[in-house]
């Protein structure tokens, strides 16, 4: 992972992180310096996006997510098309997350001045594929000099009902859609340039080309009553759920849903994929409670239950307290954070 | 001005500006790329804020601004406080330029490991000034690492009418808020740290803390035909105003509104005034045409008439073709540009 890490997804929440240069207490600060009541029906900085009620009804969705070359990406190394294609996918999964749908786009760009034209084309070609693939459209944005590359995405969405991080509550079964952990593989194979096992190419295409799951929003829509996405990791964002809902969140990992190519990539190093899924960044899975009259809604769907709210707090593994293994972005040194 | 240049504000139009590395260009490839029809009364790239209609009525606003460290502000030199400020009034005369008031924003940040607690607080600070100021608040936002540190704002506003680039007729007359080229002139004193002339502090102020001119927005949805505000220089912005309306600008040098400040400030320079008032940035006044039968409306408003709309192309000042002498922003060598 090194210095290539997911930027955290939007308005995250102060969180008691004891850590006094990270970007967790860096929002807090934030949060606090922006503090005063908003009008009924808003939601300000705490969850995946910022809320606005919309006067003909339902709710819309504000949030942003940015790529920085040295951080989110490597100019040079990195396709340039598959950074507009994520970014593109961090603010949409954002959107889902909240129960909406992507609707416009801005897009901010900071271009240094021997960026070269063939790069831009292809930044802009990933971003055209996204706009196509989940249907919103880029209707302004900024350009500006500096001195390294950022492409920075502001993204509007709807939804008739706003799902908070907030409404998990006991007894709620927990579920995940897709598998866990290929992004985080992806981005280890494309780093160490090792692999040649099978499947590898499939966990390099989920790092290049992760896929926001707007598929399950209809399902997040009829029977969420919390979610979020996993942008920082499983553990992560299970410790996000557990402190905006104010209940615990138990796991098991035998249920984790671990893709084919994930456990040979992890036996071929001598590891356990538990490791990746719970703690690999950047898959854009949806993670989310539902209360369990709504077991039987979800059995077609292509999401696995994974575990259950509970009364008090923290995020348990198996019975056993599962620490936050995810990246906080703004700590100097996270190779102690890998998976 | 150097390295210290505005941001273009937000979805500047395609120009036809020759340069194939510049902003324009790169703006015009964008629009290229993500082109498409877009819904009725939805606004896209081309003017100062995207627009999407409100379904009780009116027009929501959006634009973004950044700041980045080393382009439009130096981290150490600058008061980080000015940046928080700075940023917030690009976004808020975005807004403006269009017709409307801000109403909500989102702050994307990008942090390097070793920024102080203290810069982030003075940062948040001036952001929470801009607030109460303008009346926007802060509902969201990201946080990322990053080697460069940079400022990026998104802004909701609303307006009953979108004012566009795009109305100027002739026949129209042409106005523009406040005086000209202050801030750029307090930008050279600081840069150059001579100054000590009466009314630098002024000019100093004027750079550090421009002020959006939301107290403009009643007379400009009253009686505006186009507007734009002044970010990169008002021969820069009259281009704009021209090729978005198809129409000529005339504007006369002796009508251009100039402080004492100024004028003593390019006295002691042996310099014109005017080659300041003409192309200096940041300054943030509405730049504006309206029908000649409003001339009796504007009598009382802090407003200039400077010209008047015509037939044809381009911009004129006193009878001669005035080149656009703003700053692109992505050139790399911009001192020949300088005013």
């Amino acid at each position: 992972m090194s210095t290539m890490t997911s930027s955290e997804t939007s308005t995250d929440s102060a969180e008691a992180s004891g850590e006094d240069t990270g970007e967790f207490a860096l929002i807090a600060r934030m949060a606090a310096r922006l503090k005063g009541g908003l009008p009924e029906g808003v939601v300000g900085i705490g969850d995946d996006c910022a809320a606005l009620p919309l006067s003909g009804g339902g709710v819309q969705l504000l949030t942003c997510d940015v790529m920085v070359d040295g951080r989110h990406f490597k100019s040079g190394a990195t396709g340039m098309a598959d950074v507009g294609w994520r970014v593109a996918t961090a603010s949409v999964s954002d959107i889902c997350a909240c129960g909406g749908l992507p609707g416009y786009a801005l897009v901010s760009l900071v271009v240094p001045p021997h960026q070269t034209t063939d790069s831009l084309e292809a930044l802009y070609e990933g971003l055209a594929e996204a706009e196509a693939d989940y249907g919103f459209r880029v209707i302004g944005g900024n350009v500006s000099g500096g001195a390294l590359l950022s492409v920075d995405m502001f993204m509007l969405g709807e939804t008739p009902r706003f799902v908070s991080r907030g409404g998990a509550r006991p007894g709620d079964r927990i579920a995940v859609g897709g598998t866990l952990g290929d992004s985080a593989a992806g981005l280890a194979l494309l780093e160490s340039a090792t692999g040649a096992a099978s499947g590898t190419d499939e966990l390099v295409r989920r790092h290049r080309r992760p896929r926001a799951e707007v598929a399950l929003v209809p399902l997040i829509q009829r029977v969420a009553s919390s979610a979020i996405d996993i942008s920082d990791g499983l553990s992560a964002e299970l410790h996000h759920l557990a402190q905006a809902s104010g209940a615990r969140m138990d796991i098991q990992g035998a249920l984790l849903p671990l893709s084919q190519p994930l456990t040979a990539f992890a036996q071929a190093r001598g590891e356990s994929p538990l490791r990746w899924a719970l703690h690999g960044g950047e898959d854009y899975r949806l993670l989310f409670t539902f209360p369990p009259q709504h077991l039987g809604d979800i059995g077609a769907s292509p999401v696995t239950v994974i575990g259950e709210v509970g009364e008090g707090s923290g995020v348990f593994l198996d019975g056993a307290p599962l620490p936050r293994g995810g990246w906080d972005h703004l700590a100097p040194e996270r190779s102690d954070r890998e998976p």
